[in-house]
């Protein structure tokens, strides 16, 4: 295999009760890549269609991760690739983690699968921290492993597979105002109550039970964020809204996709999905802001060959 | 049926990163209870056998918790207990929990099951309210579904059954020092880190999935709490020597039971088990306080029926 195209999907990081290790993968929306063996050693980014990013390898985020598999790897070639770019950077949908994952994910079929998803997450992570500023994998392992993922750690890098019933769709809205990573930080408290943090992890605990068991009704109790959802959502103009709304059309839940300013909902089923997707339109066609919306089941695959020869 | 006799166990809270939600349920300790109907109404505790406790209903944990389902219940007969202490007040592992769970459970069977566990669990938490200050239902729960519980909220109760692997056992010591609730409480920090509940929250929902999983080596993984051990574990003499000795015998993790002086363990197996109480012991044995052992699988049952007519 000297050439390889991907499809790299957005993901939801945040999921609500877990704050900073729950994720999930997306399947309609997603950046595509071609990457390609070359004679000369090294890393070049050729092409970058969608949205202007860096083509030095050192300042690009899917760059950077593919240099740092290629330290560890020490292949005799070297690999060009290209970004097809469809996930809006700042959108709060893993936009840097699916350029992240998809360039070592793809190298890694090229060089015939060195290396296993925990591995390749890792790599990942050293292009996330380009973005962000500190290496993290919330939303790079659900890309990688698809599916839900936790992760447990980061240093050892655990992630664990989380099972999803199988009706679970996802809606995702994205505002079109932009929220600065550091503002959404800065907004959290780093200090919190004992009991608020029971039940958060309560909930959590639930959450996870409830996955196991294909049990709705409990995903439905379980999804709720008292910690950080009622700090960052004041950044995300009409947020309460959107989601008393996403829940009285059917959604199990709704809560921030990552630090925003995109909002996700649950739900079970396709139907439902729909009809939580036009009450969230409904909402935002009343204001004068813009924005996407996406409607998904869980992609338990994760990032995929759509091409390879 | 007129009369019936029962075990009511001895249970485990507070399982590490499932502080105040997570508990667990005991097979080889536990109290006896003999209840049977009165033609007179009311309840009336007419035998105490084993430590010293009231006799009047309004007094005992166990009477408080009959009398909330009768005032519920309203049954055309009375019932009279007995008592047969095994559990220790005081030792951290449920004993007022089973008093309060046993008289409730063994009228319901009496009436012929009118409640469900859910609802036995709620009287019960009367009667546990009057031990410890406030309604929990952190030992109640897991004695009355058996196996891992959690308790998901009080109010309204939602109490979730957590399957765990067959060969998991339980090693507990009770060292025979008196740790204050008051003081167990007062030591609790009111607030956190933030950093520190995400790593609590990871551990419990990695704890849960690894009880789906039947994973030992994540379970031993999970088995942290860096929130309440660190405080608590300062009024529990030798704790960290038990729990270093512990693990090194053999033990996937251990931790403070309830809000102590007991400190459990858990083992893939019986023998690794045997071999943690052993090694407990030998720290024990070096000083001058006297301690008592329990070995025992997990209970998956819960209060069990030994005798009726």
């Amino acid at each position: 295999m000297n050439e390889i195209k991907i499809f790299s999907p957005a993901t939801v990081a945040n999921v609500s009760c877990g704050f900073d290790v729950l994720g999930f993968c997306l399947d309609t929306i997603g950046d595509e890549m071609v990457v390609r063996k070359t004679k000369d050693k090294g890393i070049r980014i050729t092409k970058i269609e969608g949205y202007d990013l860096p083509f030095e390898a050192h300042k690009n985020v899917a760059g950077v991760s593919a240099l740092a598999l290629m330290e560890v790897a020490q292949p005799h070639c070297g690999f060009e690739i290209e970004i097809y770019k469809k996930i809006k950077p700042g959108s709060g949908i893993g936009s840097s983690s699916a350029s992240a994952a998809g360039s070592v994910w793809a190298i890694n079929q090229l060089l015939g699968s060195p290396f296993n998803k925990t591995q390749i997450t890792n790599f990942a992570m050293k292009g996330e921290a380009l973005a962000s500023g500190c290496e993290h994998a919330d939303n790079i392992a659900p890309a990688i492993f698809g599916g839900f993922t936790l992760v447990k750690s980061c240093t050892p890098l655990q992630v664990l597979a989380i099972p999803s019933p199988s009706k679970l769709y996802a809606t995702i809205i994205h505002p079109e105002i932009e929220i600065k990573t550091a503002e959404a930080r800065a907004i959290l408290p780093k200090q919190i109550a004992l009991k608020k943090a029971i039940t958060q992890w309560a909930n959590l605990g639930s959450l996870v039970h409830a996955m196991h068991t294909s049990d709705y009704e409990l995903i439905s109790d379980s999804l709720n964020d008292i910690i950080v959802e009622p700090f960052r959502s004041q950044l995300i103009p009409y947020f309460d809204v959107v989601k008393t709304e996403s829940i009285k059309a059917g959604a199990l839940g709704a809560g921030i996709s990552g630090s925003g300013p995109s909002i996700f909902a649950l739900s079970k089923g396709k139907a439902a999905a729909e009809a939580v997707a036009h009450a969230m339109k409904k909402v935002y066609s009343k204001t004068d802001i813009n924005f996407d919306i996406h409607l998904s089941k869980i992609n338990m695959e994760g990032i995929r060959v759509i091409k390879s020869n």
